[in-house]
């Protein structure tokens, strides 16, 4: 006999058994809906592009992470995020796009990371971005937090704050310290507070020669906090007559006040004046998205504003407005605190057990269902009873129909509740609206168990 | 000003604009609606594999335009197919699954091809198979194209058949005319009829040495045509004397009699003695799906019994049936005849477009109609109304709510529906109500557009 390979998979690469790629998926939906209710558009790009157009940008870390490879004489990368390509989509395609453009897009995007918990090589993404053609209101910063705030509640996530700030306002406020120069550096070091602690971040102050009575008031600007509205009125006690400070402060009153109307809790959102994002990109409101209960997994989903979606690929001024969400990686950590909800290893509502050698039958039964919309199942296998029963067990539908001679001739089905364990006898004609009604009964939970 | 960087990709690579992706995604949604009416349950393998694991069994032409590198000490291939992940994953989770095992798997995979109209390099397929643990009832050879037919009737295509063939049948037939040895170059040959002519066939015969007597045999054989119960009638009266061409035909009954009770129509399926698909590895039932109105297409889904789905990785006995359709592909051949209906830029159904500058009231609007379940958008910018509505006719949403101070005053919404022009005042308690009642109206067109 042949020898047999190891049928292994690489480190860093998330493969799941049913129950949990069904959860899997019913997350990917829940946060497909969720976009498409705002009504942005899908669009897949390729895993594969070009190097030079893909890296026109990239550089540093991220380029030592790619998986790049030639064939024949072209040098292609595997796409590592969606923002790039998207990028390249709209610089390609900005005649054929109707602006404001409002684009979703769910995919794997891969980096050749050292594999270690909770980093993966192959991993969905799943963005949202609104580009506007040379200019776009600042209300739709308050429409992409409301989406986060739908995605994450549908999912069933009860305790989590979407944190935001203003680069503008950031900007401003070191400015008027006369801290411009250094601002980088400060952003870089306050933003990691959360995690530091506020004594190191006045030993970091002191090594970049920031003045002791200025580290004061920069703790204290970072330390505000409270309520949208308290926040504001707290920045505006500061009295600080800087453009870019007060820009700042009206783009986040506009954008708390919408959220107010889209109907986003005030427990669920607030201003943190503490949290950056990345500094070569964003230029105004910047998220990031904590769960209460974890504290350590850091950023759940994030985005911001930008001045130029595609730069490197068009002189058109591509301003734009996004969030994504890490889907591989939340999924593994809500699934490591065992809150990952599942329902058996398939997504069949009905299993059909025939119990003797006719097919005819067990088919038209199954055919009467699937044409109501019930997904139908049919098991063929000359085994024991028991062993029928072992396997509806443990593929889990909650509802078996058991077929023996007696159910044919009389026309009828044995409709067994498999959470109860009730049984009873319903006429084929009735079946598929009996079931039905049971199954629109049945309450619906969420991906994610959380009290 | 930086130098601007061409936004092309690759050749070979469907990128879609967003009112065909919208179509594609709907295709896409329809085959995995079908899928799991049927209770198969989704896998979801890495893009990445290791080279020794996924290659175990390729070679030749496969492995020639695998995308293949290294990255560090790693040999890492592209995924060419879903089947060889799949075989791989059956082995290694063999004691986690339930067998039979019903995955369907919707994913992208990869050929480094020479580009060329209808060959990809990067392309979805959409397979279905179930898998039996030593043993696989012969009734689910039916179940396979019954799906099949239901995912293209509801994708709109009206006229395909897909036709049947047994290799245990024609085994046996070839068997019984003495000409074992040699049916592997006839088959190969036969395959090829519809393209190639009969004349040409007989040519091909007459150079493999078989007598001409034989040859007419051949021919008139895989010329058998009519209703299943007529072909399999034909077949009976041949008389021929031989297992394997009798268990061939015995099977072909009961795919035939269970596509009736499944309610496939005689219209859509046909035994076509004619097709074999791959000869190292179907040993059973096999299918092949063809447009009525566009024969040059070839196959449009196909796949077959086999005997062994992870001998390279396992001893145990894993028989399995299974059907592939290459999604992108299909696609664009439909598109190459105008036959994707599209409909607007957006999965949106109605748009707001608020006249003055408050935001508050508009948003409210869309946060009731996105709570009833209604695809919800809001347009945000200073421009004149005329440009508000070439955004509105561009994109295409089916409504759009025009909100001025009036409609805020008096807590209506003036509702246009795009179709006709009409317009009429609608109070915000009932718009929700109003707009699920029309949207439901309205008809849901199949995304093939064919009469």
């Amino acid at each position: 006999m042949k020898k047999k390979i190891t049928p292994k998979i690489m480190p860093g690469f998330m493969e799941l058994l049913p129950a949990k790629q069904l959860a899997f998926d019913r997350m990917k939906a829940i946060v497909q809906n969720a976009y498409e209710s705002y009504g942005f558009t899908p669009l897949d790009t390729p895993v594969l592009e070009l190097s030079d157009v893909l890296l026109a940008k990239a550089g540093g870390e991220t380029e030592k992470q790619i998986y790049r490879f030639t064939k024949g004489d072209t040098d292609i990368c595997m796409r590592f995020d969606l923002t790039v390509p998207f990028s390249r989509f709209v610089a390609k395609n900005q005649n054929d796009l109707a602006f404001p453009f409002r684009r979703y897009c769910i995919g794997k995007v891969y980096r050749g990371e050292r594999p270690q918990k909770g980093r993966f090589r192959e991993f969905y993404q799943a963005d949202i971005d609104i580009i506007g053609n040379e200019k776009l209101s600042v209300v739709y910063d308050a429409e992409i937090p409301s989406i986060m705030y739908q995605v994450l509640t549908t999912l069933g996530l009860k305790r989590f704050h979407i944190r935001m700030n203003n680069r503008k306002l950031l900007k401003g406020f070191y400015a008027s310290l006369g801290l411009e120069e250094q601002s980088a550096d400060i952003l870089r070091l306050v933003d990691k507070i959360d995690k530091i602690g506020a004594e190191n971040v006045r030993l970091g102050l002191k090594d970049l020669n920031v003045p002791l009575e200025i580290c004061d008031q920069i703790l204290s600007f970072v330390e505000i906090d409270g309520t949208s509205e308290e926040v504001l009125s707290q920045l505006s006690a500061l009295g600080i007559e800087n453009e870019a400070f007060k820009t700042g402060c009206e783009e986040l009153k506009i954008v708390s006040d919408a959220l107010m109307a889209l109907g986003v809790p005030q427990t669920h959102y607030k201003i943190d004046l503490k949290i950056t994002r990345g500094l070569d990109y964003y230029t105004g409101t910047v998220y990031e998205t904590t769960v209460d209960d974890y504290p350590t997994w850091g950023a759940i989903c994030s985005g911001g504003r930008y001045d130029n979606l595609a730069e490197n690929y068009t002189d058109r001024k591509l301003p734009g407005i996004g969030m994504s969400i890490g889907l591989t990686r939340l999924f593994d950590l809500l699934d490591d605190v065992n809150l990952i909800r599942t329902k058996g290893q398939t997504p069949t509502d009905v299993l059909v057990l025939p119990m003797g050698d006719g097919v005819s039958y067990p088919l038209a039964v199954a055919r009467t269902l699937r044409e109501a919309g019930i997904k139908t199942e049919v098991y063929f296998a000359d085994v024991k009873f028991k062993n029928k029963m072992a396997y509806a067990n443990k593929t889990g539908s909650p509802y078996v129909i058991i077929l023996g001679e007696d159910e044919e001739k009389e026309q009828v089905v044995s409709l067994k509740n498999m959470a109860t364990g009730e049984q009873e006898i319903v006429s084929l004609s009735m079946i598929a609206e009996q079931l039905k009604g049971l199954l629109s009964q049945k309450e619906e939970l969420p991906v994610i168990a959380q009290e």
